[in-house]
């Protein structure tokens, strides 16, 4: 099997992670969690999301997450940005990298930004060029990459027209989602099969939920295609928005598991990603659901 | 990706998975779960075990379990037997194959079965004798095939090693057991690599606990090197003996998700192996661990 040598891990916890979770949990402990992530090893963090907070309650406080977490200058703290409004929130508070996100799916889109595919590109538009502007990289998010909820499968002609357009914009890096995760290796493979002629494969993330087990499979699949770049939530944090109680994003420490068994260098270290795990799960006051955290649970009752 | 057409999926939840459950549940709701199970178009079922009693009450009854079932024609209901005074049990009550077992591990083998793999040998090799005098067909259980819990890693080598005795002494069938859940893909790929140019892979199973979250990954590069034969439990069950509350077997209706995603073809209804989950989940009065229940559930909570 032919595995990159090292992979980089963008845990996304406290944006996509947050953001479905009920219980509002305060900015001191946000915060505290993610400096307890800048000291994992991780290059990337994605903090937060400068959408209106009407639509996210949970991440509202954005603006002083960024500015109160304590930076590391080799980490890159990023954020979900959907219009100018909420650039210039970002750009304040001096966010390292700009993330963009739209649908590939038509309906989908319409549910979550109330445009249209094409309404939706001048936008993002105007985003990218004053991000870039601001001298800013930007990163471009694609959800339902694989299929839709209400749509159905997506076909990977259909991504990769969405990738022609937002790397023409100039997105410096595009994660495609299987944000309802029902993906399979095969269909991973057809789509990073359609993708890789076309755009280098070190420009694109995988971003895979767990919600029928099958994201470590998928991402297996794509590191066999080449793919060094793969979203992951500390504690499977994300859930499922079409089915409430379901997993959501895959686990920062399954993935690690893996990647570690495998040979694959990633720089975090698998025990503290488990410490930051425990404290985001005492911070939430709930179980998380990763297969690691459900050993260490078992192994602590095993002790007791 | 090249993938098989066909898949034979051998349900070992009413063994593998109730060996491992603390409640001990009726002999009545064994047979009303074993029933339902065969109407869910499975080809394979592993009932029981007849080891001793003592050691596993929970299926101590395993005679009148095959005794009660409703039996089809075109399943194949199996059943452990570790001694020719389980065999003699076995036989009385006309069990259609005799799957013995072993440890590829020394330590693990002494651990579960007092001898070590050589003192092992003579005693499997008289079951199979009789078993096939008998005119039944025989399978082999070799767990600990990736690593093992008091000696870390198992080579392919010394699989192979033991699949040769073993298939020398007469088994139809080797299932290759990852026991406690540890095994990711590569390992997977070496291990299969080894024995692939020895043995014919239609006599090969694959036999993946889920612990760590990397059983479908594990059977997808197995089904990648042609692999057709998978075991899995109903609801994941099964636990794990060294890490109590941690996931079990590969769940039966998680590995259906897979294959039907993936086109390859089992033969059992997905709907129907959910209903069959159901079932056992209420006779055993807790939460079953798989995906696809917890967004049975997921969804469940939805609609009220």
């Amino acid at each position: 099997m032919r595995l990159p040598k090292k992979v980089t891990i963008k845990e996304v916890g406290p944006r996509d992670g947050l953001q479905n979770e009920k219980k509002i949990i305060s900015t001191a402990e946000k915060i505290a969690w993610i400096d307890s992530l800048s000291e994992i090893g991780l290059s990337y963090i994605e903090v937060s999301s400068f959408v209106h907070p009407k639509w996210i309650p949970q991440l509202a406080d954005a603006e002083e997450v960024l500015k109160k977490i304590k930076r590391k200058h080799d980490i890159t703290y990023a954020a979900l940005v959907p219009n100018l409004k909420g650039l210039e929130r970002a750009l304040k508070v001096n966010i390292d990298e700009v993330n963009i996100f739209m649908s590939a799916s038509e309906s989908h889109n319409r549910n979550n930004i109330n445009k249209s595919i094409e309404e939706t590109y001048p936008v993002l538009e105007e985003v990218i060029k004053e991000a870039k502007g601001a001298g800013k990289t930007v990163r471009g998010y694609v959800s339902t990459v694989i299929a839709c909820p209400y749509e159905g499968s997506i076909s990977p002609e259909q991504v990769k027209k969405i990738a022609d357009r937002l790397f023409t914009m100039g997105i410096d890096e595009l994660s495609l989602g299987d944000t309802i995760g029902v993906g399979v290796p095969n269909q991973v493979e057809r789509l990073l099969e359609e993708l890789l002629p076309y755009f280098a494969v070190d420009k694109l993330a995988m971003h895979f939920h767990d919600t029928r087990g099958t994201a470590l499979a998928n991402i297996v699949k794509s590191l066999e295609m080449g793919v060094t770049i793969f979203d992951s939530a500390i504690g499977g944090l994300g859930g499922c928005p079409y089915a409430k109680g379901a997993s959501g994003n895959v686990a920062t420490e399954d993935l690690l598991y893996l990647l570690q068994q495998m040979g694959v260098e990633t720089g975090v270290d698998f025990h503290e990603a488990l410490r930051s795990a425990q404290l985001i799960e005492n911070i939430l006051g709930k179980e998380l659901k990763s297969r690691q955290m459900e050993i260490l649970r078992a192994e602590g009752e095993g002790e007791n």
